[in-house]
């Protein structure tokens, strides 16, 4: 009894999260350039524009949704977030439990012309956050096209995290 | 007597403002997919992407400057922004005289290759900002063309809003 | 020896930088339409997307890499950080020595389809940030392309700068 009010009463923990999902986050990725994989001001983390890196590869390259399809690209706009999420952790002492919001994401994916659906495609990297984070994990968000990314990745994902 | 001095040391209203341009704010829209109209962190709101939903519909779809005309692309980037306060004023309590000041937008133009005036554009966004808000509407702001946008939409825009 | 000490002790001086790089502030740009320059909110600048203008002129106009190669580029990346920082220095009282960290920029590069350089493209920008402030230039960054920008520039760069 003393355990289950200490349950309902626990509250939501990302790293409980990422491991009831089976996920675990990499390495934070290097930068691709001269610049910083995060910085903090106040108690805003501003994360670089993260690409769908793992194990060092591109998961998806090319315009969306000819050669890669939206499902392709849903799950690379989810690695891009694991990749972001492991920047946050890095700048938080390992964790992510320091995390009060996820504020902000900035989703870019390349597009060919015409194509519409970059709101799906964005998805992927949204319901990720709400099923680490919970509430916190909504956020605000900008997606939009582009004819051509980094490295011809399909999907450039930047994030805005609100910090304890 | 009293009344004019009153008039000139009373403070520039955003609601008489938009009732003076016979304007009516629309319901807040609903996000289009799983995130939310905006969040507050600190003093700020970050609204997320905006699309010219008027009465459900979008105003303008395809790219600038055809199909659509720089005109219509002007009326769009204000629908925006109208859609874009209405979550601003959702999430004041109803009012914009929480709005301190308008700091940013960043406006997306769906444009044909070689189309160059985003900036006029944007300004259909900008002017009215700072019909409705005065001083406290002049913003920062990054107009950018891209080759394809959510839903065909023909504008995209976001906004960080310093609220009291 | 006290002036050797006092050296060692003598925090990173943007305005030293700039002098020994040989550069000079150009005078602020005005906006290209209805916003202003950059909007300060507690501690940050939000400084408005700016163009490769220099003398009045854009430095490069056009697609990356074709017509404007891949240095001309970066050249234009330079360019617009040397005018957001003559925005920067105009609103923190005509110098650099108040801003504490560049927290993030935020790179437009005008693409041909297929180009994926942007980051090198950037790194223009990144470089000489490193280069004139040092440590507390070192900033994230989402690079990415697009089909158009205003006035045909083939670079455009926002900045969040955190001032004291």
């Amino acid at each position: 009894m003393t355990q289950s009010i200490s349950k309902q009463t626990q509250p939501h923990s990302p790293t409980r999260a990422l491991a009831s999902l089976g996920l675990v986050l990499p390495p934070p990725p290097k930068p691709v350039a001269s610049y910083v994989p995060c910085v903090r001001t106040g108690n805003l983390l501003i994360v670089s524009g993260q690409l769908p890196f793992r194990d060092g590869t591109l998961l998806a390259t090319g315009l969306v949704p000819d050669p890669v399809s939206v499902e392709c690209a849903q799950e690379a706009a989810r690695q891009c977030i694991l990749n972001g999420l492991a920047v946050v952790a890095g700048a938080c002492g390992g964790s992510l439990d320091g995390v009060a919001r996820i504020v902000r994401l900035g989703v870019f994916v390349a597009s060919c012309d015409g194509f519409t659906e970059q709101p799906k495609v964005a998805n992927g990297a949204s319901d990720l956050l709400q099923q680490i984070f919970g509430e916190s994990g909504r956020h605000a968000r900008a997606a939009v096209g582009t004819n051509a990314l980094p490295l011809g990745a399909s999907v450039e994902i930047e994030m805005m995290v609100e910090v304890r």
